[in-house]
């Protein structure tokens, strides 16, 4: 067990996200600008109680309660700060976009208001402040303590990098001495871990802001002691009598494998338990990897990447496959009606997909970022930025969601601000922070894991380029990058083959440029050259509709197919296809049309297919020997981060395939 | 509201179920002898708590601490009274087939139990006696007192039958009179009815046994009462604060469509809430239609009928879609991987089924209880009498049922006896009575419902026809009924046409004979003529293997077929096909050839046809634009009864069909 983290210099930064990428694109500008004008300003009056029609949140209300400024009971969940935290990091990131003095403003408010309710110990948590006082640090496997420090380390963070403002940061160093004398292998001292995993990775973004390694071995310690004998969580739950948070009755199991803390985490090879819990967990382990060259904590992540993309991931970017626990279940197990595919899992996956890229530079970590952000994650929203999926399913039948109460999880519609709100402050977050998943820079190579119009400066060589890049995805496959700079910088520009292209060509100043096959590295079209201001590279990927197939073990997909254009899945809904969306049937080798949707978003392409509907002639019995009959039909398919927003209907990702 | 019975003369007895059948079957036989040389005498160990593996079930000591004659706690369900006298109307049946002492000494030892468990003023009830004195008739919906009193008065009657020995059935006449000053329309008394129907079909029994009318006219007031305003049960909640027996805590909703008391019964025209519960409504609701002429209540059963077997069945008989209160769903909501389908509620299907035939001879009553039988009911028990399912299932992938939580109540192979074990009695009671469906009889008709090789006598105007009917089903479609009398009798003999079989050849007296459309009524070939002895009936039921196609609307069957051949649905198991039954496909105009099973029992045909398997190149990703390929093999189609004993593997009854 490496306890220490072992920072050499070869390993060090040898990859970093770069931070001043400005976000300018047709398709994703939409999105930040909704985040920022709808989102940010809806869920400040959700946390405030305020929110037509969402239920009551609570959350800002706990902290004026913990700072003793008003008088009441805890509301919500036991993780409801979070909620607070989450919104002030998106706050940080909107703020790094755009300045907005009324936003600070409220933002400095908040964290006057977090800082009241922090104890003069350091602990801040407004749950056991008001509701459990002396209880502190009695229940890591429920309550949440350590998980909602790490989003508002997270939100600091954020917030300082916007602002230089440090209150919020120098409240959670504070916080983070106090857990630094509760937890540790001295007598004493608590040898435990978070039930949610969170502060982890949090506390790597704040040794990377601050350089302060003590961060980074409090983030070590976590999870190097994860699922070690003796286990922790037991030990903590036979102390507290085999009785839960969430459930008070004694009980005669406590399932560790929920947290991840079944076995050490260099020993896991397969992902488990609760969906968001584990791909945050391998974030911070990809952090650590990475930053303490710890080989066999990279080899674990590199087995749990395997695992997760290979076997238990929605071809939406979708994970959970059982809403039970919010979990994962086993290999091939994607069942597409009962699924949960929770918003914050595919953003917790997304996390871990950037880590992973700055682990190692291939290309695939990029395809499963774009698959998640496109589809599961971009989907979760609504187009007005106020109602959000929390379960993300690739089939619905709206009756079904009612009538059946295996499907009750899940919602034919998007519902406003939930009861628990992890995933709206979320995907709020994530969608403010997109610059920063757009480009990975190791040593003298740019590489761009996402077409999103965008600039960004980089020094390469002590010469400063400014690379303007301009996309038109996902309706169209082109994308520009132009140089700017009055010297000459010597850099190579890895430009991203997608997983999804099957064609790129590359012009650079105009000329068709032709590539060899040395010059594509793990995913990526390497063009190193001596770039100059002027120099302009164009690429064109191939952007054609295509049936995709799932492995044959995926027992729920086999004879289906899904619809893919560029990043995009598609689905079909009963809005464009009428009712029964089962009874339909791609026809073999039918060519797609494209054309731009009536209904939906201004840009939508939507597809049209030749496909059968399998129709059943009067019959007085429900089964019978006559097959039905079949009528040609066209198929409308839309794009799935579109789906539910015309109403109740039925929607079906997979299509029964034409056979052989 | 009809609370009287009106017993017309037209109506009463119209029709009845022969009662002196002798079975004698090449394929039943081995069951009725199971039932009686293994599943009786096991089920006597079980309920004794001698059963080696099973859970101790708690039900005669139950008896024994209620009658003073041991102490100790009550064990078991509230309900667990019910499989003593399931066990004991099994026994009733069996030593109607075949006398034993032995047997009919261990039936009265225990019926002396149950009469000195009985309180002086007639109550019976061990979970009240033992468990909780001076609350009686409190808990209504959830604590099956007239349940329980339905099951014993049930096996009061059969053992009556078999033995004319009274003790039990003036053990439960007094528990009736008792009942009687507790319910009822007057001052003081509840009008109010169990929350798991049972007692009135009972009722009805005992009322065809002794012509006492009030015993009909109870059933009728249990029947009528239901589902009026104010809700008896929502009141009784309410008088017990809320509070549920199976949840002590207070709750905020009691969903009264789970008992079907949502609606007065005449107005219930979807089948909803647990299905047991309601097809034994339904039953009591046909007998009583039935037998008091009730028009209203009749139309109630047609429509409750329709929507049961039109939309709410399984292709195996099965009823209930989810496990989440052993349910109905809705329309054409039938999963075939997370369905519930219990043992019990086909059971109850093929009560209500042949309720319907007395009510009406149409064969389609017929088709689904022989539908029932031969698939859901006989499927749930192992071929050793000792292991059952509870949930029958048209789809298993046994990894799922232990590591999805959606489907942890699916088992992949039978259990022994259930902590809860209203199955496996409930088998042996069908089982060891199945000589009372083969036929009914109205005026001068005798129906054959089920082709069964039996023996009845029958009177048709003074004459003594002996009928002796000899089939060979399922495997083959040869049955031949033989006539023995020294007289003519004049009668319509009415051969079902089954639903599956597409040409019945007939011969009378060795002659090939043609019938006209006029003969066929209702799915009924009547043969009306002067029957002397010495006439012999061949009919050949044409049973080819057919593919099966459900109604579009029932979006899980949808592009795929099942296999049926006569009565039997067919299924595909991993024993024969390897793992992945999805990746199968049927092929086009395909034929089946048809085999003995090497490792089923004797006379086992097992099918086979042509198919596709789908298979995935090796490749590393989960999904891909390349299509699998598909490979020629050989599809082995079992029955489905027979699933699940060859070891855990995948099993599935709907294939993936040809596509046009």
């Amino acid at each position: 067990m490496n306890t220490m983290p072992n920072r050499s210099a070869s390993s060090m930064n040898a990859a970093h996200a770069p931070q001043g990428v400005t976000l300018n694109d047709p398709f994703w500008s939409r999105y930040t600008d909704l985040v920022r004008d709808v989102v940010i300003p809806y869920q400040y009056e959700a946390l405030h109680d305020r929110a037509p029609g969402a239920e009551p949140s609570g959350a800002v209300q706990n902290f004026r309660i913990a700072a003793g400024r008003a008088e009441g009971e805890y509301v919500g969940w036991v993780f409801q700060d979070s909620d607070v935290a989450k919104w002030l990091e998106a706050v940080g990131y909107s703020l790094q976009i755009q300045q907005d003095a009324e936003l600070e403003r409220r933002a400095d408010e908040l964290i006057e208001l977090i800082e009241a309710a922090q104890h003069p110990d350091g602990y801040l948590n407004t749950y056991f402040t008001i509701k459990e006082p002396g209880r502190r640090w009695t229940n890591l496997t429920d309550c949440h303590e350590l998980y909602c420090a790490g989003h508002m380390i997270e939100a600091a963070v954020a917030y300082y990098e916007a602002t230089g403002k440090d209150r919020l940061l120098n409240v959670m160093k504070r916080m983070i001495d106090h857990i630094d004398t509760i937890f540790g292998c001295e007598e004493g001292q608590l040898r435990g871990y978070d039930g949610h995993q969170e502060i982890e990775l949090a506390l790597v973004k704040l040794y990377k802001l601050t350089g302060e390694e003590r961060y980074l071995r409090l983030a070590a310690f976590f999870i190097n002691e994860r699922g070690q004998q003796p286990n922790f969580l037991l030990e903590e739950w036979e102390r507290r009598g085999r009785r839960g948070h969430f459930n008070p009755n004694v009980q005669n199991h406590l399932d560790v494998a929920y947290f991840q803390a079944h076995q050490p985490v260099r020993e896991q090879a397969e992902a488990v338990g609760h969906a968001v819990r584990a791909v945050y967990m391998y974030t911070a382990m990809a952090d650590l990897a990475r930053l303490t060259g710890d080989a066999e904590l990279e080899a674990a992540c590199r087995r749990l990447w395997h695992n997760v993309t290979r076997t238990q991931m929605y071809i939406t970017g979708g994970i959970g496959s059982t809403h039970h626990g919010e979990a994962f279940t086993f290999d091939f197990d994607l069942p597409n009606d009962t699924i949960y595919a929770e918003t914050c899992a595919s953003i917790g996956l997304i996390f871990f997909a950037q880590r992973m890229l700055l682990l190692e530079p291939k290309a695939e970590y990029a395809d499963v970022m774009e698959r998640a952000l496109y589809n599961n994650v971009l989907g979760s929203m609504a187009q007005d930025g106020k109602h959000y999926f929390y379960v993300n399913p690739l089939e619905v039948w709206p009756q079904a969601c009612s009538c059946n109460p295996g499907k009750h999880h899940i919602k034919a519609e998007r519902q406003a601000w939930f009861g628990c709100a992890c995933c709206p402050p979320n995907v709020a977050r994530l969608l403010s922070s997109l610059n920063r998943y757009i480009y990975t820079r190791r040593g003298d190579t740019l590489y761009t894991n996402l077409y999103i119009g965008s600039e960004l400066t980089e020094e390469f060589g002590g010469v400063s380029m400014r690379i303007k890049q301009q996309a038109e995805l996902p309706w169209s496959g082109r994308v520009r990058f132009d140089m700017e700079s009055d010297e000459k910088a010597t850099f190579s520009l890895a430009l991203r083959v997608p997983g999804w292209c099957p064609e790129m060509t590359l012009f650079i100043n105009g000329q068709p440029t032709a590539y060899t096959p040395e010059q594509l590295q793990d995913g990526y079209l390497l063009l190193e050259r001596s770039w100059k201001g002027g120099d302009v590279i164009e690429v064109q990927l191939a952007m054609t509709a295509s049936l995709v197939y799932a492995d044959v073990r995926v027992r729920a997909d086999n004879h289906k197919a899904a619809i893919q254009r560029g990043p995009l899945v598609y689905c079909a809904e009963s809005a464009d296809n009428g009712e029964l969306i089962a009874a339909l049937r791609l026809r073999q080798q039918a060519a797609f049309s494209e054309r731009p949707a009536a209904d939906l978003p201004d840009g939508t392409l939507v597809l049209e297919v030749p496909a059968y509907r399998s129709i059943t002639e009067p019959s007085d019995t429900l089964y019978h020997t006559q097959a039905p009959r079949s009528e040609a039909v066209q198929l409308t398919a839309i794009p799935y981060f579109l789906w539910g927003n015309r109403g109740r209907g039925e929607m079906a990702v997979w299509l029964n395939a034409p056979s052989e």
